[in-house]
C-alpha cells in the first residue's frame, strides 16, 4: 500500500504516489455514492468523531455522510457550546476525547497548528478539516479529483488561482499539491490579498486577472471573506468583481475548454458572475461537492487501514491500549 | 402500486387512493414501533437529509426517527448557522446538497413553495415538512391516520378546525385532506384569523365555537402562534381563551364521543384547557404523536418504493448519475 | 440477576449488589471499547433519546457513544432550542417524546427530582444524566469503576470529596455509593460550600485541606462552578488555590500511592494544579472519562434487560402499548 500516513493533517508532507492512492480510491467511492444502496462495512464498529471548533455546515455534512456510508459510528460534537466555554483547554479536550477511544477524528480549527498539536496527543487517526490559514487538505484533494476525471490528468496543466490567496487555506493546500504534480501554477488577486514570500512555491503571481488567465487549463476562484473588506484589503464588492470576478468576458482569456472551480458557498455577483458558476460547461463547482465526499471516504478508509495495521502490530489480538 | 407521487410536497395534488395507500401501510407501522425491536431495512444504505430552515425540535425528531427505524443513514442539518447565513442562496443551497447524493430530502421552510422550487432543481425525493403557510402534508396524514384510527373511518365525518386558520399551514393541509375525503369541515374563530375566499373548500364558517362545534366528531385545535398578538389579531390571551379556548362546557357542543386533537405543542389555558388535553377519554394528541412517525415512516418508504423504481427504469444496472 | 431497577435515577436507592453488578458488566466493554471494532448489537433496533435541558457536551457525547456501540438508533434533543421555549411544560414534552415509542431515555434537567417526575410519566427505561443539586448516578458508577480498577477494591478505602460539596449532585451520589460499600469519606471545603445535615452520611467533615487528605487512598476534587464565587461564597480563585487547589505539596499529606480524580471539565489552576493533573502516576482523570462510557453502556444493558423481561411478561408476543 502506498499511502503511509499516520494523519492527515497537510498536503505538505503527502507523497506524489500517496495523492494518486487517494484519488484513485476516491474514483471507486464516487461510483458507490451514486447508487440507491450506497453503505459499506469499511469502518463498520470504529467511531469518528467530527470536532467543528468553527462552523461550517458544508465540510462537516460531507464528513458525516462520508462516514456513515462507510458504516462507522459517527458522532458530531459542538465546540462551540461545549467545555472549551467552561475555559478547557484544547489539550484537555483532545484528552477527554481521547478516553473515549475515537478511531477517526476530524478537526476544523480557527489556528494554524492547532490540529498537528491535537493529533500528537491522541491514539487515532487525526485529519485536518481545515486549519486557521495553514492547511485544507482534503479540499485539495477533491479539486484534484476534480480536476482530473474532467481534463483526465492532474499533472502538466496551468491552474490559475484567482482571489484572497493570502488568507487562503484552501490555495496553500492546493499550491502544494499543485506542485507536486508538475503544474504550472497563477495566482491571481490584487497586491494586498497576495502573501509575501510566494516565490518558494514556483508560481508566477499577477494583479491584472485577463493576463493571468490567459491560456488556463483551470481557474480557480475562491471565496471572498467579506470581513477582508472592513479590514482595508478590499474597496467594495463591486470593485471587486470588476477586477477580480469572473465573468463571461475575462473567462475567454483562458482556454476555450478552461474549467471552472469554487470551494463554495459562493458570493454570487462578488467573486462569480451567477450565469458562470450555473453554465455546466464549464463550471464544476457541484462536482466539486460530489468528488467531497468520496475524497473523504477514500482517505477514512485508507487512514483506518493503517490504524489497523500499527494496532496488529502492537498488540495481542484486536486489544490496544 | 397505486401511490405514484415523486415527491410530497402536499395534499393538494393527492389522489384519495393515494392518500389511503399511506394510511394503511402507516398501520403498519404503528404496530412495528410498538415493538422492542422496531428498526428495518427498508431504506437500508439510502441517504435521508434533513434540512429545517425552521426551528421544529418534533417534527425533525419524528422525521429522524423514522428514517432511523427504516435503516436509513440520516444527517440533520442546522440550516440556522450554515452557508445560508453566509449568503448562499437556496438553489445554491440545494444544488450543493443534491450533488452529495441523498436519497430523501426533508424540507421546513419559512417561504410558502420554497420547498416545491428546491425539488425541481434536485434528483431525489423530497418531502415538505412544512413550508409558510401553504402545507404541512405529513401533518394532515398523521391526522386522518388518528381520525381513522379512533372513529373506524375518514369519510363522512363532521370536523371542526378552531382557532388562528388564516396563518395555518396545519389546516390548509387538513382542509384538502378532509374535503377529498368527503367530509364535513368547520371552521371557526375570530374573522380577523380566517382566510378570504374560503367558500372555494366548501367549508362552513363560525365565529361562535358552540355553533360551530355543534355536532361535530372531531375537534381540531389549532396552535395559536403567540407573535399574532402582537399583530392586533388577537386582544389577548385571556379574552382568546375565554371565547375560543376549548374547555368541557364548549365540548359539550360536539358529539358526545367527538375527540380532541392538537398539533402541539400546546399553549395549556390559551386554546385549550389542560384538564380536556389530558382526558385520556376524548383527547388523541398523543396518539398524532405516535401517529405521525408512523406516517412518516410509511411516506419514506413509498417515496423510496418510486425512486428505485424510477432509477430501475433510467440507469444500466443500479447506477444513476 | 442482581440488577433489578426500572429506571436509574440516583445511587440512594440501589443495593450495593446492583452496584457490583453494574461494574462487573462495565469492566468487560471497558475491553470491547479498547477494541477496533467495537460495536455491538445489545440494543440493537431499539430507540435511545438524549434530552439534555442543560448543555454538557461531555456527558452526553458520552451517553451517545455508548448506545451507538451497543447499537440502539441514538437521536440527540437539543432542549435548549425546543418547544419547551415556546411554552410547553416537561410534562406535555415528556408524555409527547413516550409517544414516540424511546426505550431509554437519558435526561439532564437543572431541577432536583425533574427527572424523576419524567420517569412516572413514560414506559420506557430513564436515566438520569444529572438532576440539579439531586443526583448523577453514572458519574458516581464511573468514580468506583476507576477506583476499583486502580485500587483493586471499592471498599474500605479512605476517600477526600474535596471543594463545592453543597452544590454538586456528583458529590452527593458519591456520597451515596462509597457509604454503601463502606468507605470512609472525608469532605473537604469551607464551611459556606459544606451542605447542613451532612452528619446522617456519617463522614468527617474537614476545612483545612491538609487534614482533610490525611491518610486519604483517593483524593476525588471536584469542579468549582465560577458562578458560586459572584454568590460571596468564595473570596477569589487564586484564594481558593491557596487553600483547596490540589497541589503536589498539599497532595504529599495523603498516602503516597493515592490517586487523584476530578470529574471534569478541569479548571487548571484553580481547584488543581496543572502538574497533578497531566501526572499519570497518579491522576486517573483520563481513566474517569474511559470508565464512563463503559459505565454508561453497562447501564443501559441492564435496564433494557429488564425492559424486555418487563414487556414479556405484559405482552402477547413482542408488542407493548
Amino acid at each position: 500500500m502506498s499511502f503511509r500516513a499516520r494523519h492527515l493533517l497537510g498536503i505538505e508532507h503527502l507523497a506524489p504516489e500517496e495523492i494518486r492512492t487517494v484519488l484513485d480510491l476516491a474514483d471507486r467511492y464516487v461510483e458507490l455514492n451514486r447508487r440507491t444502496v450506497k453503505r459499506t462495512d469499511v469502518l463498520a464498529g470504529m467511531t469518528q468523531i467530527n470536532m467543528f471548533f468553527e462552523n461550517s455546515t458544508r465540510t462537516q455534512s460531507s464528513f458525516e455522510l462520508a462516514g456513515k456510508r462507510l458504516g462507522a459510528d459517527v458522532m458530531n460534537m459542538s465546540m462551540q457550546t461545549s467545555s472549551v466555554k467552561k475555559g478547557e483547554t484544547l489539550i484537555d479536550t483532545a484528552l477527554t476525547l481521547n478516553a473515549m477511544h475515537p478511531d477517526l477524528l476530524v478537526v476544523r480549527h480557527a489556528s494554524s497548528g492547532a490540529v498537528e498539536l491535537l493529533s500528537q496527543k491522541v491514539n487515532c487517526a487525526v485529519i485536518n478539516a481545515g486549519d486557521g490559514k495553514h492547511e485544507h487538505p482534503t479540499q485539495a484533494l477533491l479539486d484534484a479529483l476534480t480536476i482530473r476525471r474532467s481534463k483526465g490528468r492532474i499533472e502538466g496543466l496551468t491552474v490559475a488561482i484567482c482571489g484572497d490567496v493570502s488568507h487562503s487555506r484552501v490555495a496553500r493546500s492546493n499550491l502544494f499539491l499543485l506542485g507536486k504534480m508538475k503544474n504550472r501554477i497563477r495566482l491571481i488577486g490584487p497586491p494586498t490579498l497576495m502573501p509575501s514570500g510566494i516565490s518558494e512555491f514556483g508560481c508566477e503571481v499577477f494583479e491584472n486577472m485577463r493576463e493571468g488567465l490567459e491560456g488556463a487549463d483551470v481557474v480557480m476562484m475562491l471565496r471572498l471573506q467579506k470581513e477582508r473588506m472592513d479590514g482595508g484589503f478590499i474597496p467594495s464588492e463591486r470593485e471587486y468583481f470588476f477586477r477580480y470576478g469572473l465573468d463571461a468576458e475575462k473567462l475567454a482569456c483562458a482556454k476555450p475548454d478552461a474549467i471552472v472551480m469554487h470551494p463554495g458557498p459562493m458570493n454570487r455577483g462578488v467573486e462569480i458572475d451567477g450565469t458562470i458558476a450555473d453554465d455546466i460547461t464549464r463550471s464544476v463547482i457541484q462536482d466539486q461537492v460530489e468528488m467531497g465526499v468520496a475524497v473523504r471516504m477514500a482517505v477514512m478508509d485508507l487512514l483506518a487501514q493503517n490504524l489497523r495495521a500499527e494496532r496488529g502490530r502492537a498488540a495481542v489480538g484486536d486489544v490496544y491500549v
